[in-house]
C-alpha cells in the first residue's frame, strides 16, 4: 500500500498539548499524522485519535473507518453528540492497567496501614503504633469490574484483604464476591470497608457517589471509619455530598484523583482537608510510547481485514 | 496427660507488657503460663516464650525443652549469651508474613507514586503532574530473601516492578534476580532503584546498611534518585550514614521502621528530615492472636513426638 492509500491520522484534542502523542505516531507509522483536518470534510482522514475532540470535528469526514479512545474512558468523546457511525476503540493496554492498580493498591495501603496518622506522629516526634488490623480484617469494595476493576480486585485480594465487586451487568471475578444492578448497590455498599470507583462516566454512573450512597457506608470499620478513593471519573461524585460525610463522621477519609471540574479550583475545601489526599487526574497516565502502538497495530489489522477489538458499547456509553 | 505433667510456659519478656500474650495463651492451652520461673532451676518450666528475655534467665531451667521466639527475628534472643542448648523455634506465620509484605509494598509505592512531592502539592496548591515511571521501569532490591524477604519480593513482581534479591547463601526465587554472598553484593547494589533490607540481624550482617554500600547505590534512578528502605533491624544501619548519603545525594530517600536505638531519640535529624518516613518499629506487629496459636500447637505437636519446625540455626545466628 502506498503512503497516500494508507490514509492519515487525525490526532483530534483539546485542552492538552498531544506532542509525545505526535512524534511516537511519527514514529512507529508511514501513516502522516495532522492535528486538523484539511476543511470538515477531509476524505484523506481514515482513522482518528482523541481526547475530548473538538464537537463536530469528526461529522464531516468521509472516509473515517474508526475512533479511538486516549485514556480508558471514553465520555471525553460523548461530549461531542455528532460523532459518526464508525466503531470506537477503548485503550486496553497492560500499562495503563497496572498503572491503575498500583494507584489503587498504593492509596488503599496508605488507609489500612495509617499513613496519614504515622506522617502527624512523625512531625511531633511521636513513638506510638496505633492498633493495627491486617489486610485480611479488611474488606475492599470496587465500583466497576472492567479490566481495570478486575486487575485491581485481583492484586488487592492478593495482599489479603477481601474484596469485594460491583458492576451495572452480572459478573463474576475470582476470589471476590460479586454484585450488582442498582438494586444490590446498598447492599454492597455497606459491605465495604474501603470503597474505591472506577466506573465508567456514563448518564447512569454520573453522581453516582452521592450522599444517599455514603449513607450506606459502615460508620465503624477496622482502620476506623469508611474510606472513598475516587480513580474513576470526577462527575461521578458530588463532591458538596462528600465534604459533608467527611464532617458528619459518615466518610473518614478520601483518596481522590478526579474531580467535577479539572484542574481541582484554588477556593475547594477538599485541597486543605485534613483527611482528603488530592492527585491531579494522575492515577493512570496514558504513556504514548506503550499506548500508540496498540494503536498502530489495531489501524494494520484492520487495513489487512482483521477485527477490531476492545469496541465500545454506544448504547452503554463504554 | 494432667496439667501438671503437661509443663509450665515462661513467658519470658523485658522492656514491653505480654499482657495480651498471656491472655491468649490461657484462652488456648491448659497449660500454666507464669512471668517469671518459681526460682532459677524452676524444674515446673517446659517451654519459654520469650521477646529480649533477661539475660540468663532460661540458663538453669532443667526441663525447658525449646524456646519459642515472639517476632520473626531472633537476634533478641542471642543477646543473652546465657542460653540452654534446646531448639529455638522462629516465628512462621501467614499473619505476620502478610503485614511486612503490606508495609513493603506500602512503601515501596509510595516512592514510586512520588507521594511525598505530591502531599507538598496538596499543601500548596499545585495541580501537576511529574514525571511517572511505570513500576516496569525501576527495580526493587530485596536484601534477605527468607520467608518474609520472599514474600514481599512476589508482591512486588506481581505489581510489575522488576525484583532482585540477595542472600548470604545462594537461593532461587521465581522472577526475581538472584544474588549471594559478599562478592556479589556491590553488583546487587548498583542494579537497584529502591533497597528494601529484610536481613536477620547478625554479627556478620551488623551495620551492614553503611556508607560504602549506599555509595553503590546508582545516583540516577527512574523515579529521581535511590531509595532506602529498612524493615529488618535498626542495628544492620549506620544512621550517620544514611544521613550522610541523603545530604550528598547519594540516597534520595529513606522509609526506616527500626532505628539503631528505639525508640528513636528526639534529637535525631531522622525525625525531621523530609525525604525519610519513620515508622515506629510497626512494619509488622506480632500479633498474639494469630502467633500464640501457632506456638500451641507446637508444643502439643512435640509432646506427642513430632518434630518442631522452623527452628534457628544458632551457627548462622538466624
Amino acid at each position: 500500500m502506498t503512503q497516500a492509500s494508507k490514509g492519515r491520522i487525525l490526532l483530534a484534542t483539546t485542552g492538552w498539548d498531544p506532542a509525545g502523542w505526535v512524534e511516537q505516531f511519527r514514529h512507529l507509522t508511514t501513516r502522516e499524522v495532522v492535528q486538523e483536518p484539511d476543511g470538515p470534510d477531509d476524505p484523506s482522514i481514515r482513522f482518528a485519535v482523541v481526547w475530548k475532540q473538538r464537537p463536530g470535528v469528526l461529522a464531516g469526514l468521509p472516509n473515517l473507518k474508526a475512533i479511538f479512545s486516549i485514556g480508558a474512558g471514553v465520555d471525553h468523546i460523548f461530549r461531542d453528540t455528532n460523532i459518526p457511525q464508525v466503531p470506537i476503540v477503548r485503550v486496553v493496554a497492560d500499562d495503563l492497567t497496572l498503572r491503575m492498580s498500583e494507584y489503587v493498591v498504593w492509596q488503599v495501603l496508605d488507609h489500612l496501614r495509617q499513613g496519614r496518622i504515622y506522617r502527624e506522629q512523625q512531625q511531633r516526634k511521636i513513638w506510638r503504633e496505633p492498633y493495627q488490623p491486617a489486610a485480611s480484617d479488611v474488606t475492599v469494595g470496587i465500583m466497576g469490574l472492567g479490566v481495570l476493576g478486575t486487575d485491581a480486585a485481583l492484586k488487592l485480594a492478593a495482599m489479603g484483604f477481601k474484596v469485594a465487586g460491583w458492576s451495572r451487568r452480572e459478573k463474576h471475578v475470582e476470589g471476590v464476591s460479586n454484585f450488582h444492578g442498582e438494586r444490590q448497590l446498598p447492599a454492597f455498599v455497606s459491605a465495604c470497608d474501603i470503597l474505591v470507583v472506577l466506573l465508567p462516566l456514563t448518564p447512569a454512573t454520573r453522581g453516582i457517589v452521592n450522599g444517599e450512597l455514603l449513607s450506606n457506608l459502615k460508620r465503624a470499620t477496622p482502620i476506623g471509619g469508611p474510606v472513598l478513593i475516587n480513580a474513576g471519573r470526577g462527575q461521578l461524585q458530588v463532591e458538596a455530598d462528600i465534604l459533608a460525610a467527611l464532617d458528619s463522621g459518615a466518610l473518614m477519609a478520601a483518596s481522590l484523583d478526579v474531580f467535577e471540574i479539572e484542574p481541582l479550583p484554588r477556593d475547594s475545601r477538599l485541597w486543605e482537608h485534613p483527611r482528603v489526599s488530592v492527585t491531579p487526574h494522575a492515577a493512570a497516565t496514558s504513556d504514548p510510547g506503550k499506548l500508540a502502538p496498540l494503536m498502530v497495530r489495531q489501524m494494520d489489522d484492520f487495513d489487512a481485514g482483521l477485527p477490531l477489538t476492545n469496541l465500545v458499547d454506544r448504547d452503554a456509553g463504554y
